[in-house]
């Protein structure tokens, strides 16, 4: 007989790659957009930064999607670029534009002079954040705390912004090595104190979004990221604080790459939607749990086509230990949230990954 | 011995994976803003549209990039929407904003009243600028004709104008497959008469340009772009125009299925740079040539990292026959001219891919 498994703790054995009862689901950026109340929050709070930066606020959003839906798991709100912020680098939002820095990277000299932000400090927002959550939540699903990559915060800290080709950062790389690899170290020391200070403050999982590491061919990725996720797996396990909590890796686009990424030490793979799920099984063996992978057009399509590609998608990982269900990128703002039931109900429907 | 090979024959030999005394090079967009004479040249005729559909200047910007650099094929100055345009759904370009149809298709009706366009009358500046640059060339270098794919064409088709997921066209493809397939059908039609136009014209080669294939999931990559790829090469195959041309298939990003892109019948595929040459090759055997695949931002950075990437790539491709030369996908506009220069000298360089 296999353990209990429910809402409590089904994602965190999917990720040990024990059986459950149901195979786990969460979604990126199931607090968003596409949902009523959250746009609500955000509408009272002003602006998406103070929203971000506002606890109470941060928290409320946090548990919106595990209230309305079965989801497997919460996700801390915030944003990935919290630590460049509080390294001086001054973020903001432009209408319509995303994301941008006031204050970019543009030499060796300010790289050096870069320091890594205490997590309990600058960035306080965000385990203060996390230890609401924490309290709110009360056991009912796990809470994933997160960081961006070092590589994807160097992208917008170099070019200030986001970019259709990331041109000016993989030349900077290419030029510069060795400010690159600085820049590389201080942002990989960064994240992993930020996210062991999330690990402290009650997060069950830890995440890494590596939004743009599939933008670099093989060689430049395994220098410019693969090697400071491997960093920041080997900073957390040297780390009480985070030693034992499972890491997921989440490198959009790097899909050449898998089998660099399950030897960084990190104990899940998100994928994105342009690979099958038993495809990267077959590359990464037991290694390593996966995380995907349907694609989040999926969701504007009719409710008995939804329930088919999620049935595909649960197909082609088969019935092994080891899977949790995700989109394979963010749910879009125009998905109607009854399409997102549809999803999660046929998510946890019978031939669950990993049924002992 | 092999039989002497030059700039007017490495690439369809190449193609053919035949031995080349140097490994052929042109790059995607090579007629284009980052040459100060295309700039000029685009300034006369007034509006891209107007360059693209007056022969003479279309086939001077052809030639430009030829003459100024060692380039070993010319590919035709066009553009991969001028089917859907012909069909009558009003092409045109909003400034900063790229492509955009005035009627987009939204139903199953406005599908099945399209038409196979006749290349020589509603498109007949096409075949005729390839008439001209066929006669100006005078067998310096070969040239390329080419085409949007199937699904590219669809995307523009259905959702108006370029999208950053294309959600509209999956949804649409997911919900609506029998107009999907009916849409993908006429689009193939279209292609591969276009193409024969072409070939009859003068065109060498041939090129069909999936630039959103690699967006989609592999089963769905199969079921709507793949399959109208090879229906393309079968009608291609049929034409006494066409048999023997080979033909070049560009799916961006659709990595995860170069085995099912090997299968369409064409001679060779262009590959991004996000997976290694050696990679790819393993995977796809000796059944077709590869075309590509240095990161475009390479030519940003200096010269010295430049020839060092070149070099890399070719070492990736190993001492085999069957490597084109190009960047993984198009040049960008603020990429220095000598830096081109830099590539075609390095490219050419001792250790030729194929060499007898």
């Amino acid at each position: 007989m296999a353990e209990a498994s429910d809402r409590s703790n089904r994602f965190l054995r999917a990720l040990r790659r024990q059986p459950v009862d149901a195979t786990p689901v969460w979604i990126m950026r199931q607090a968003g957009r596409y949902l009523p109340e959250y746009r609500a929050t955000r509408e009272r709070a002003g602006s998406f930064l103070k929203l971000a930066q506002t606890p109470e606020l941060a928290c409320e959003v946090t548990l919106q999607p595990v209230n309305r839906f079965e989801f497997d798991a919460a996700i801390l709100f915030s944003d990935i670029l919290t630590i460049p912020h509080a390294m001086g680098l001054g973020l903001h939002f432009v209408a319509g534009e995303g994301p941008a820095f006031e204050r970019p990277l543009r030499s060796a000299g300010a790289i050096a002079a870069l320091g890594v932000p205490d997590p309990e400090t600058s960035l306080r927002y965000v385990p203060d954040a996390v230890r609401l959550c924490h309290r709110e939540l009360a056991g009912k699903v796990p809470l994933i705390g997160f960081a961006g990559s070092p590589w994807t915060l160097a992208c917008y800290m170099v070019e200030g912004h986001g970019s259709r080709d990331f041109a000016r950062v993989k030349a900077f790389a290419l030029n510069e090595p060795a400010a690159m690899h600085q820049l590389l170290d201080t942002n990989a020391r960064a994240v992993a104190v930020y996210l062991a200070a999330q690990a402290a403050a009650g997060a069950d999982a830890l995440m890494v979004f590596d939004s743009w590491g599939g933008m670099l061919a093989p060689a430049m990725f395994e220098e410019f990221s693969a090697r400071y996720l491997a960093q920041i797996t080997a900073l957390l396990h040297a780390d009480a604080r985070t030693r034992g909590i499972p890491l997921i890796v989440f490198s959009k686009g790097a899909n050449a790459s898998l089998e660099v990424l399950a030897d960084t030490g990190c104990a899940a793979l998100g994928l994105d939607w342009t690979i099958t799920l038993d495809a990267a099984r077959r590359r990464v063996g037991e290694r390593v749990a996966l995380q995907g992978n349907l694609d989040p057009a999926t969701l504007l399509a009719s409710p008995a086509v939804i329930r088919r590609e999620v049935a595909r998608v649960k197909a082609e990982f088969g019935p092994h230990p080891g899977h949790v269900f995700n989109l394979g990128h963010g749910i879009t703002p125009d998905v109607d949230p009854a399409h997102v039931s549809v999803l999660v109900d046929a998510v946890h429907a019978a031939a669950p990954a990993g049924r002992p």
